[in-house]
């Protein structure tokens, strides 16, 4: 694969957005989100979905200038209308606000409804960590995912991601899909045609399948856990959960009804609320107790799992976030690979627009 | 399986807190909270736990006269400190604070340290709901549950339980371990010695194990997801993110240095907190949009989902909380079936303290 130096692809996705209509401000508040997917190593949500962005924003569903709306709030609470934005800039709005609630009161949570994908959930999550305070992101999405013993498809993938400030040690920041595997990791296997593990997917009858393209021939994302014995209830429990924090509460659409971010899935007809949902949270650590105490124990806490004996086979026992930090930390200096099926996108995009995507 | 009337063992329970020397109020809600798994069908975390908890007790590692303190607040939080109380009292006491600062200011956020093992995580998660507020639980617990890649146990089954309010249907309640299954579910193995499914075990040496009893013999748990192919990194997440909140938010003991619960682990030499820690939120709906909107969009969730076409062999999708319901009006009739040693305990116990155990 190609790789790209940051800076170059910063320059370019900056003026996609540009040229899409924002102004300069969501336009790099826009690129940081999905440049930072690629940096750190979450490719599907990075550049390979811009011209996703730009299909949903050529059929009038994101409005590059929204009026981000704050409809109702309370001390530690706030319902944002984001104005069919771009998720990538209503989500860091969102979180601002959570952010300066939890400074006045202690803790801040932040429901957002009329929004769009919102790039990787642990951007969000990681915005609170300079404050002192732990973070909380999660969003509806696309109904891929059957429930257990479901063989329709209700749920998103519905991704959790929570942050939480370390003092020497790197801050933990887990970032995940509540289905066995993210529909990234599917993304893959399709490219290559390669076989899909037991355990991720099932057809459209409901069977087991190995697959890659079932999941759009009807086929759904398996919640995480599997199946019953392995505890899919579980999986089902927290993508649900995500559900209705991120839209019931918010009055966005949910379950079947979240209108498709997919290209194979069709555009609803009944819609139950406005656009996707996303729900954020931020709490001061020294609303609980002082920030240092917290920081030296989760630095004790993080240094006792990564010491611990690992299985056969394998190096060490990982500390959510830091696959990814490394990842950031190489492609920063040796730059971003990107498929070439992405880079072929996105000289599309280059053309579109009268640009030039950098070689 | 005998069983035995709701009220007979609600009143023999209740004399076994008053001897431990709980006041009368402490000693109802104890009942109450012990019971309800009982009454859920949750059978491995109610009367079947309660000499464990005498044993505590007589071990000085409970106190029945507890001054549950407010140790630090802001408007929407507060950090708890139990005074070594029963979990079981001294969670709802939590929820209740968490229930006033979410009616004073939109959400209110409880840490607990210096606890002890406080039931099923769902009874507090319940707690806000008759005031429309969602309910949020969680606990640390004895570590049992090995990370993905480790050899070494550090981290308790961690249970989650979420709370939503709905209009004519059943409240969704979702209360989880954050393993592949529960504790108790090995419990019920080992009575049996029946073997345990693949995927939920491994053994001291780090190796997949279907013994029942590899458990008491260094073996561990593994995280919801099974194996890294599945998604056991996800469980591990949830499992250090309740741990995180539970106990290094609130300075109780966390990971491995969680005092143990269960009879067959040492007693730490080493403590890094006090007891061990909870973690309980209440949001108060209207702070987001108004209670009877959410309840009936989530009325029109419960609906799509049970409707759901079901896959081959299985009869409908379930809504959490369904089995449990389902199963408490069942037993409020007909009584609760309680295992002959379980019985036998119970009998023990009523000897101890010069009472009579029903029959």
């Amino acid at each position: 694969m190609k790789k790209f130096s940051y800076d170059s692809l910063k320059k370019f996705t900056t003026q996609v957005f540009l040229e899409m209509g924002c102004h300069l401000e969501a336009a790099e508040q826009a690129t940081d989100v999905l440049l930072a997917a690629d940096l750190r190593g979450i490719d599907s949500h990075g550049l390979a979905r811009l011209s996703s962005y730009i299909r949903l924003w050529e059929n009038d569903r994101i409005n590059p200038t929204p009026e981000i709306l704050v409809a109702h709030e309370t001390p530690s609470t706030a319902l944002l209308d984001g104005d069919r934005g771009l998720g990538l800039v209503v989500g860091p709005a969102a979180m601002r606000i959570a952010i300066e609630k939890a400074a006045a009161v202690g803790t801040g949570w932040v429901a957002v409804k009329n929004s769009n994908h919102y790039g990787i959930a642990g951007y969000h999550a990681m915005l609170p960590l300079e404050h002192d305070m732990i973070g909380l992101s999660m969003s509806n999405a696309s109904p891929l995912v059957v429930p257990t013993f479901s063989k329709e498809r209700l749920l998103g993938t519905n991704p959790i991601a929570v942050a939480f400030p370390a003092e020497e040690e790197a801050d933990f920041v887990a970032d995940f899909a509540t289905t066995t595997a993210a529909y990234g990791k599917l993304e893959l296997l399709q490219r290559s045609n390669a076989k899909v593990p037991s355990g991720w997917l099932q057809d459209a009858n409901g069977n087991a399948s190995h697959d890659p393209h079932a999941i759009s021939d009807g086929g759904g994302l398996l919640p995480l856990g599997s199946d019953r014995e392995h505890g899919s209830h579980k999986g089902y429990c927290l993508g649900a959960m995500v559900d209705i924090f991120s839209a019931v509460l918010s009055g966005a659409n949910y379950g079947p009804w979240v209108p498709p971010y997919v290209t194979f899935l069709e555009k609803k007809n009944e819609l139950v609320g406005d656009g996707i949902g996303h729900f954020f949270g931020a709490l001061r650590i020294d609303a609980f107790r002082p920030a240092d105490e917290f920081k030296s124990h989760l630095d004790k806490w993080i240094r006792r799992f990564r010491n611990a004996k690992p299985i056969t086979g394998q190096d060490s026992v990982l500390i959510p976030g830091d696959p990814e930090r490394e990842t950031e930390k190489q492609r920063r200096t040796d730059g971003i690979p990107l498929f070439d099926s992405v880079v072929s996108d996105l000289n599309s995009i280059a053309e579109k627009f009268d640009k030039k995507f950098p070689t």
